[in-house]
């Protein structure tokens, strides 16, 4: 059995859950406040970081790309032509890079500050930086995805997928990061058709359906976050 | 032929060097200041970070872990014993965490600020962020190296190398982010022995000889940078 402590609104968590769901794994999903920094969390994962996998009694997996690996190692090859990495050194090189976009540079300028401004703080306390967002970082993180989505429209216009000619972790990667964003109606998706096409694919995956199901209670999702013909 | 765009003061490029070292890759080292942003550079890595390299008229590989693995699949199956990625799944987990712990939260909290402040600085213009030293973020590097210190010095109490039995990845990317440090005088050495001891077994291979010969003109290193027995 494999149990995955993460969080709902955090697009490296979300990219683990969709990697689960895409190679078909059974996995008992654990919520966890990073911010609590729980002493048992931090016995498993000394850096205080989500997503971590365990699997029956072996040690704790930790971060995405290492969890991505891992499931990778231990389950693609039973995948055939729905493996998310590809076979060739080039392209595999090209997916990772893609995946540590996504999850290190998108995140880092966009939905992070998005998530922590109007998620996070909701229900960290005041004292120890809780409160309202702060308008400041709302908009440099809205000047940023810009940017970002003409990254991503150049890729899907260059190629089918994100790295190339199959659905790829890239894909996946990707996706969860909008994802975030889009429950919090903060995609810009007029801006560029070959983005909202391809994010309409990835959306409309079996894998994808417990994502749309995520919701917060003081923040109901924007009106297109379930929609596949949004 | 391979060619590898580089900084001297960066963990994660000196962390490709010393993989390059151990693999026996002869390779051209460019070195190239990424602040400056060079439109030729940013067209082979739109993130514009370093390390990047290119195999030919091959595709640039761009970020350290990419090349890690990017090398350890096309070199690491010829190097037997000497491979840098162990065989089981849960080992290579355990590897890629602590790759990613020294070249993310190691270089982070530490490196990053030390190598800014002291050398970066020194080059990037005063109207871009140059100047002196801020001694607020010296002081909070040097807070924080202490604790990296002791969880290294764990490490290396309870295991032969920082990962398990074998040398690996994770020595290397330890090494690397420490050496930036070191060169300015910088790791209270004295803290812990364990982790003063394995550093002088990492010291010593010949793959580390060209990082003990890196100089930067207006600074020059800690009495015990090249010392063997420091």
């Amino acid at each position: 059995m494999i149990k995955v402590f993460h969080h709902p609104f955090s697009t490296s968590c979300r990219f683990v859950r969709l990697i689960c769901g895409e190679y078909g794994v059974p996995v008992e999903f654990v919520v966890e406040k990073p911010w609590e920094r729980r002493r048992d969390f931090l016995l498993m994962n000394p850096a205080g970081t989500l997503p971590v996998l365990v699997e029956n009694d072996g040690p704790p997996i930790c971060g995405a790309t290492v969890i991505m690996e891992y499931l990778d190692e231990t389950r693609g090859y039973t995948m055939g032509d729905r493996r998310l990495m590809p076979g060739h050194a080039e392209t595999r090189a090209e997916v990772r890079r893609l995946v540590d976009w996504f999850l290190g540079k998108f995140d880092g300028e966009v939905v992070g500050y998005l998530v922590h401004e109007k998620i996070f703080k909701l229900e960290i306390p005041r004292g120890q930086g809780g409160g309202e967002p702060d308008s400041a970082v709302l908009r440099a993180a809205r000047a940023n995805i810009r940017h970002h989505l003409k990254y991503i429209g150049w890729l899907t216009a260059t190629r089918d997928w994100l790295a190339g000619q199959r659905l790829s972790f890239a894909d996946l990667a990707a996706a969860a990061a909008l994802s975030c964003v889009d429950y919090l109606g903060e995609v810009p998706w007029d801006d560029d058709e070959t983005t909202k096409a391809w994010y309409g694919l990835v959306k409309s995956r079996p894998s994808f359906r417990p994502i749309l199901a995520d919701r917060i209670l003081a923040i109901p999702p924007a009106a297109t976050y379930v929609d596949l013909d949004f």
